[in-house]
């Protein structure tokens, strides 16, 4: 199948603030072949990566992202390989290029699939998809009270893990910190997997980090998350050395696998995130999921936004029964929850799993598509590189 | 001071090629604070980072540089440090975003100059500024004879160092390479510095790599640049493990300092190639020349653009006389030679020096980089985000 046509949508809420939630827009992404539509997703920066879909070339090792992938032929996943092999030579210098590659990697996925009638978990070498334990991913309250009643709410909507993270946490003493992590056990209750996000508040201070694990320990906190920058692997190793009961996570940033393959190695963190919107797609995202595998790190994905991110970032682990932790955005934006009519629902046990029709298996819905659509135009030299697709 | 205005120019040759010469397009940024202007260039697409600095926010991890620039108050060096920390925690998730504050960031240390009347290497806390031995920086030719001619023309213009990249090397037999290796070690002549590069060809295979050593050994190479992926950490360790007269260098892809950091650590390297269009600017460069003299590794500037860059790119390592490569374009296009009145020039001796004018001391030429400059509009929800300004 010849890649006939790329398109791109932004779409966003009428208004976005700086609040730490990444479902206030999204970058659509549209691909047609061989008369099939597949769909994909960015988790990134929607009119930059438009940008560098569409610029003009700098040079032979920064050409933008679409010159590699216009009319290229896709039959097999190692087609989807060669292409994104192809970008990192030709898009060497283009930064944003992986972002906004990981949105058209994941409809290439999309289009496999509905090509051979199958599941992408199934092209990715897995023959069932687990139940994943969806966890309520919501930020701290401002004051512990407010997270003692958010976490009871998410406890009371059934989910039996949830992470708090962001807010003030970190900011603040670290006794401000332990009543704010006390009030979040006390909420989810004794049973409850509780998971902590630091959302790289400490940069590189170990210590600072340091200085909270006891009452991590005490609250029984699964993981904690991105102390650190994202690429301070050393900071993360160093911490990890301490013996302890709480595991370090991150991995979000990784743009690329070996970014992935330090936070696991030199990192040393009992759990791997990976946002396949970022990484470069599910390809690579699935060759991580192996890697853990190897390493004995749980693989977890990274989601914040709608649920065709969602699904597709749950298909490169879900073949692994043991890697049962998956994050679910619990009050995603009107926007990113109406894009898709297909929602990924817990079933009575609490659990989900990603669809079992052909390809994604994601049907997104145009209408509300349409309410959310941001009109954009870039032109350079007279010539409009991109303005904004019609939906039908 | 107050950042009043940000402006960007996006430069062009007429016409781009695929050809690996970084000196076809440019994006410079021209700064206004207190009555000053100021000059910095991103080594970047110039469509993508206008885009990122002028696109909404998505979340309050992924706002536009913009957002974080605009209306600063600057005086100091810190104020510069502060800004940088700012944009890395609000542009968190925008991957762009770190090529797009390093031209911003350049002119700034150029606005404190030109205001305190000195030197930028001055306000890094250098005395004075050394010379450099420039190395023409020139691609392999097609043929071994063609190689020879083009490094036999490199001496003769007065080059002590030279290197070779890119073109067919690692891409054929190390036959093949080896009779180019030979024939550029015979076009510079036996006291000739003779660096290669081979622009990331092996990925992370380390044997292909290796199997270039005995001859990289006998033509006397000071350094085999880049081969592997820049984040190939561990790849760079490998090979470096080998005893060989032949050191490791590369960094250049480092888009903030725990890249270079790791790239000297872990994959330890002999020479660390930082380019200040990309890593953040003047203020994360000189953080790893600093880091760079610690570990004895010595410190180059990567520059494949204008003097503007140039001269931006030497001001971290300007006071270190032992660290004295330094890469120079030998044949830069006309548009990135034509848009400053300022050329850092071989003297006498053939060897460089920053200018000792306040600020980057590099005067701008309107008229020329009118003739190259490129017409761009952006518009988001019928509101114009950008249009190139007017260079009056």
């Amino acid at each position: 199948m010849k890649i006939e046509s790329v398109d791109f949508f932004y779409l966003s809420m009428p208004v976005v603030t700086d609040a730490g939630d990444g479902s206030q827009d999204a970058l659509v992404v549209r691909l047609r072949a061989g008369g099939i539509e597949a769909w994909g997703e960015c988790e990134a920066s929607p009119l930059t990566s438009i940008a560098s879909f569409v610029c003009p070339m700098s040079h032979g090792a920064c050409r933008p992202v679409g010159a590699s992938v216009l009319g290229e032929d896709v039959s097999t996943p190692a087609d989807i390989a060669r292409i994104a092999a192809t970008i990192q030579w030709n898009s060497m210098d283009l930064l944003q290029a992986a972002h906004t590659w990981s949105g058209v990697e994941i409809a290439l996925w999309d289009l496999l699939g509905k090509k051979r009638g199958e599941p992408v978990y199934k092209l990715l070498g897995y023959q069932r998809a687990y139940p994943k334990t969806p966890y309520a991913s919501q930020l701290f309250g401002d004051t512990a009270q407010q997270t003692l009643e958010f976490c009871r709410a998410a406890r009371e909507a059934g989910y039996r893990a949830v992470k708090c993270g962001w807010g003030p946490f970190g900011r603040g003493s670290v006794k401000n910190d332990a009543d704010h992590l006390v009030s979040a056990r006390e909420g989810i209750g004794p049973e409850g997997i509780l998971l902590i996000d630091a959302g790289q508040i400490w940069g590189e201070d170990v210590a600072a980090a340091e200085a909270r694990l006891p009452i991590l320990e005490q609250v029984r906190a699964t993981w904690l998350e991105e102390p650190f920058n994202g690429s301070a692997y050393e900071a993360y190793g160093a911490l990890a050395k301490r013996p302890s009961s709480v595991k370090l996570a991150g991995g979000e940033a990784a743009h690329n696998i070996h970014m992935a393959r330090h936070t696991i190695d030199i990192g040393k963190v009992g759990y791997i995130q990976i946002d396949c919107g970022r990484i470069g797609g599910i390809g690579p995202a699935k060759q991580v999921a192996d890697y853990a595998v190897g390493k004995g790190v749980t693989y977890v994905n990274h989601t914040f936004t709608s649920h065709l991110a969602l699904c597709a970032s749950i298909q490169p682990f879900a073949g692994l029964p043991d890697h049962r932790i998956c994050e679910y955005p619990v009050k995603p934006q009107p926007m990113a929850w109406e894009m898709c009519k297909t929602h990924i629902a817990p079933d009575a046990n609490g659990d989900v799993r990603v669809p079992e029709e052909p390809g994604l298996g994601m049907e997104i819905d145009r209408a509300a598509m349409k309410k959310y659509l941001v009109d954009a135009e870039i032109t350079v030299g007279g010539k409009i590189l991109y303005r904004t697709p019609s939906l039908d």
